[in-house]
């Protein structure tokens, strides 16, 4: 039996790289004790991993902005190759490449028999919703490894058709645990369709993600804000206007000067609850982006809030923001007739959608988002590079199998 | 030419009827001036009106609770016969009792073509959408009265089918210019379906409307929450559970004792920014009803916000309330991937459908919400018992011509 | 080990109760060989059937009007009580009165995904879609049986909250199974929403289900078609209007007496390719009914076909027939801009939602449809009174568990 | 007043150019009578006609394939300049050009208010929905000429926002009066979406936008099947796999060489009801194509069905066909469980999306259908090309505004 590497929280501002025990087909104890399930999971697959990115998210337990402990091992956004399969898994094979979706659901519950698997009843004691490697959410083995263990593999996995022409397209298949579906899904639930003028707030991974998607579902001008240039260059290359938010005066005017009008017909916040107010050296503002998307769709327009949300920040700015009560200003939101779509991304709606698009060379998202491979060791550096606000999105490589 | 008188606010917690001139088939000035139209109106009618209710959103101007200027006419729920038609009134005839959307709307625009009718781009120069007898909705004369103009008269009008029909049923079918859609739209927004649980907080005439609206729409279980018992009995009358919020307690133990489970499927926001906090003597809390609905409805559920919320409001607990701006609990919100639907109902996507309901005795909006008729004189009497919590909805009469 | 007994089909017009082995955890031979599977099927469970209907679908079997071979065990209307579940069954426990929907479904596929469990695609090796004891439809044995297998259990299997309270609504229950979830399906797909005119082709207890699910939505009128009195007795039974086919005349014309007008919102065809011409003696004519819906369905109406149609037919009155090649009048559809629904109903997107209305007592299915209970031995004689038009849905009973 | 040219049908085969009166703002005798509406209308337009085209519907009156008269005027695709507007026309302007949906609508009855404009109710005695220069379409007069009316001007008329604009890109804009919306209905209605694969019948010009349509829409690949060489080698040109009918062999076998399997998730009728059979010198099979969708389609595809089916067909293969009853494999389509869309495309429901695709160079539909500028004179040359299968979707140009 192989051995195992993971990536660990140590404290605000560290990661490190562990070994830990090779995965078995069981459950965590946190959901069998929890939820009163049997340990022996026969419906679960172990997977070595092929590929497994950094995420914005595991950010906010980095910078000590959850209650994350000490040891929380990190990774959810995971592709690999299955190894081993329990007795019940009977349509993933071993030696099927496979992307992991990061909501983890058991296919059984009312939640999942909606799609609404970002928020099944069954994987996590705290509260509907599981994800691998995140606090809160059910205590589930990070994926930033050299193996993972997958439970309902035969719902949770999504099987690439061919081997080479996955490993071909590694860089991009990678986003589709996480980024590229929860753009997307930041887009669709936006209302983006055919000729919309699109605003997306915030220029990480998952805002140049949710940009990408807008093109993909037919968006005629896509308009991407951030504070940083190089994300905003990141943007610009792949066909995005941009505003640069550090520049004072109205995004609205911003706005017109792309558009022609001060308002948009769908905007994402592809930010969350780290946001900071406009200009150079403002500070944080948590509801900013949400006030700030209300401010430029026009009345009627749907608005989609991928960027995360939270109910306990350590950090907050002040106590309400600790329990993740925010100032938002509903008046102006109720007078436009808006509509709010928040919470994670249910993967499984849109990974398979995206993977033909990508198979297909429709979509460039590795390009988008600026893929970069580091091996598994250089996970901290990683970590570091990205926080500093690097224009580039970071794919571990633990077992050396992406093509150069 | 007869003479016309309509309901007038002057100052808070006062009204008065007062005489004004008939009718013409023109725009107001404040339309043809901010939005460059021509003054006279061939798709306009005059309409006798039969009808007319004082509406809970009467109130927040009437309490002082808006920038209204003393002087403001008022009411914008509106049935009534034509008694005259432009030159391009081509398919609503004279002698049709009609029902008259409370939402002013050109059927021209981009906004109208979506259906999006509470948000036409071409009635008012302040903003998307337009009322009869509304501050900041664009200057269109008040419907509390005798006789009043409604353009686009052919797109705007509901005529019902048989006139003797109409009169027998008229205390329903003068729902339909407001509360019974609105109720319906939060219901609907809320994706009220066969067999939801729903909660319905606000007693008043949109909860008790959107309470019907979602046995209409299939509920296994609709709970109405309010402070007032004489409103919690309304609602129990017609096969609604309650709760009082007067009780200490949290609220969702107190659906538990309902439903079995501390969440419902469905909810329903009927009260706006008036809100007060739970417990006998609690104060204006203004995110209140916002936050209950996000604690006690499921996760994946989405939310229906009738309730009015504005962009401006003197009376406001705080600067932030006063400029709309609420404390809300949006991070709980995104951890239960909740979905918001917020602003006015567009009354044309239901209108049609619940006329049909009412015409063929499936719906009884009538009982439901207390239909209590006065004459037009006593409109300030109504005001006042509606401000003190009467449980009824008063309809003006100014004609003598709803039959006993 | 408990004996069993099932329905089996002897030919046309006959079918006897004759004994089998009790069920084991495994897959049917067909599907374990046809789609490579394992044989053993740790996701499956044992049910002790409570009660077991005969469906109008079984009669075209019976009737010789489809290619099973004379042994083939019927029965796919299911309700029963958990008696034994493999090692991957986690949710649902032994003791649960649980629903079977007739569509046997892996909850793990693409269809699956996506809600269309009538379409599985790993359950049946000839085509998308399985059913218990049907004929091309995965070999799996029938449930007009006293107990009977059930796999991938978590997913397929609806538990009763309560198991007092379910044997209580035992007959209304019952209908979960197939027919009320198929009638909703009919009445959704064509659109019935508050406030529709309907007409139901049809007065079996599909067409009744239809009927009674559209009442459900909010219908204002809803009118059924059958050229049985009994069946249309039954129909009026529980507030529908009716229209007697037998009677010459355009069907139109009966309509227009009725709702005022010739058309209706919206019209399901809960008839299929049985279907005979109107009018005293008129022989069978397998596209009248489809031909009917769209003339009598105003035009941007959509049509919900619930009703079965085959792709083969040795019965078929014409080579046409024969392979379910129909005369349709798509040029009137198309003129009409009709959408039409086909195929079985996905029971599972319905159950949940329909059980609370039973459970609320909100519908009143077992009444609507005249559910009568029978001892499983008197299978034959249910049967036959069926096929002679009875106005009843014949229940049988295996175990005597129905409550008097 | 200037004169008037308008092309007119002169029997089958044969079109010429007339000179009629110069259009006033009246209604048609037809409408005035038929409807019982003013001949005065203050709510109609002049337009001096930009471009307008030659579509393939028209050919089915000019091969004689209805029951249109000799001397019935001709041209539904219309694109033109506002010279003159009514008194109740208030936001279209003099100078404006603009795109005229093909279908006439009234914007004030059920369907309109529903965005079901193929079907107005106001607009056409005979049945609802109506076209310009259209045989039982209410009797419009054609807009293949220099001038036409326009009813009903600020509901029917989409403005470009801005003229040199408009007339640098008209040959693209020219499409949105009907082919372009109305391929695009096909693949909306057929459910493309995101990394779709596609089948489109027939490459004429609407086939060619559908293709087109399903790249906007997200499709990974398009297949386009036709008989006509050239045709092909048109869908080629901008991206789509094809399949060449005239050889023998299943067509889902072509398919499964293109995808890898021999079923796709979508399919749209293109051709309608002078379908032909496959192989070489195959005659007229009316209900081919439907057929063919249905083989081709998934199990739970969605069929889109712009191709025009008719309920009278003077040369219908037989007398069914002559009434628009085919032969369809509805028995097949509902084991697929497939949903079928049918009728005329409500333009408005996606001419401005897609302008605004075009206005943002997102899309080439002027390249996709190979758009050809002729005379107005050259009209009957053009019928008769077009007829002989070439490749071009010819635009008339009958005031030389074109740029070259």
């Amino acid at each position: 039996m192989p051995g195992n590497h993971v990536v660990v929280y140590q404290g605000p501002g560290r990661v490190s790289v562990e070994s830990i025990d090779y995965p078995k087909l069981e459950l965590p104890t946190d959901v069998v004790d929890g939820l009163g399930l049997k340990k022996r999971a026969p419906h679960a697959a172990i997977l070595k991993i092929v590929t497994t990115n950094i995420c914005g998210s595991d950010q906010h337990m980095v910078r000590g902005r959850t209650t994350a402990p000490v040891g929380q091992t990190l990774g959810h956004e995971i592709t690999g190759e299955v190894v081993e399969a329990g007795d019940d898994v009977l349509f993933v094979k071993t030696g099927d490449i496979c992307s992991v979706p990061f909501n983890i659901a058991c296919g059984r519950c009312r939640m999942c028999n909606e799609g609404k698997t970002g928020i099944c009843l069954n994987v996590n004691p705290a509260r509907p919703g599981a994800a691998y490697g995140y606090v809160d959410m059910g205590g589930w083995v990070g994926g930033q490894a050299e193996y993972v263990m997958v439970p309902y593999a035969d719902f949770n996995l999504l099987p690439f058709p061919d081997r080479d022409r996955a490993l071909e397209k590694i860089l991009d298949l990678t986003m589709l645990s996480d980024i590229f579906p929860t753009g997307y899904h930041g887009a669709y639930t936006a209302g983006v369709t055919t000729g919309s003028t699109v605003y997306v707030a915030g220029a990480g991974p998952v805002g140049l993600a949710a940009a990408h998607a807008a093109q993909v579902l037919g968006a005629s001008v896509v308009i991407v804000g951030d504070m940083i240039p190089e994300r905003l260059q990141q943007a610009r290359s792949f066909g995005c206007e941009t505003v640069d938010l550090r520049q004072s005066g109205e995004l609205s005017e911003m706005i017109e000067q792309i558009v022609g009008e001060p308002e948009v017909d769908a905007a994402v916040d592809a930010v969350g609850f780290e946001a900071r107010g406009h200009g150079q050296g403002a500070g944080e503002q948590p509801a900013t982006v949400l006030n700030d998307v209300m401010t430029i769709s026009r009345a009627g327009a749907a608005l989609g809030i991928p960027g995360l949300y939270v109910t306990g920040d350590p950090g907050g700015v002040d106590e309400n923001a600790q329990i993740g009560q925010l100032g938002v200003r509903i008046g102006l939101g109720w007078a436009k007739s808006h509509r709010f779509t928040t919470g994670q991304c249910p993967v499984k709606q849109y990974n398979r959608l995206l993977m033909n698009m990508i198979l297909s060379d429709k979509a460039q998202i590795a390009k988008a988002v600026n893929a970069t491979v580091i091996p598994l060791s250089d996970a901290p550096q990683g970590y570091q590079d990205f926080d500093h606000g690097a224009a580039k999105k970071f794919v571990l490589d633990p077992h050396g199998m992406v093509p150069a």
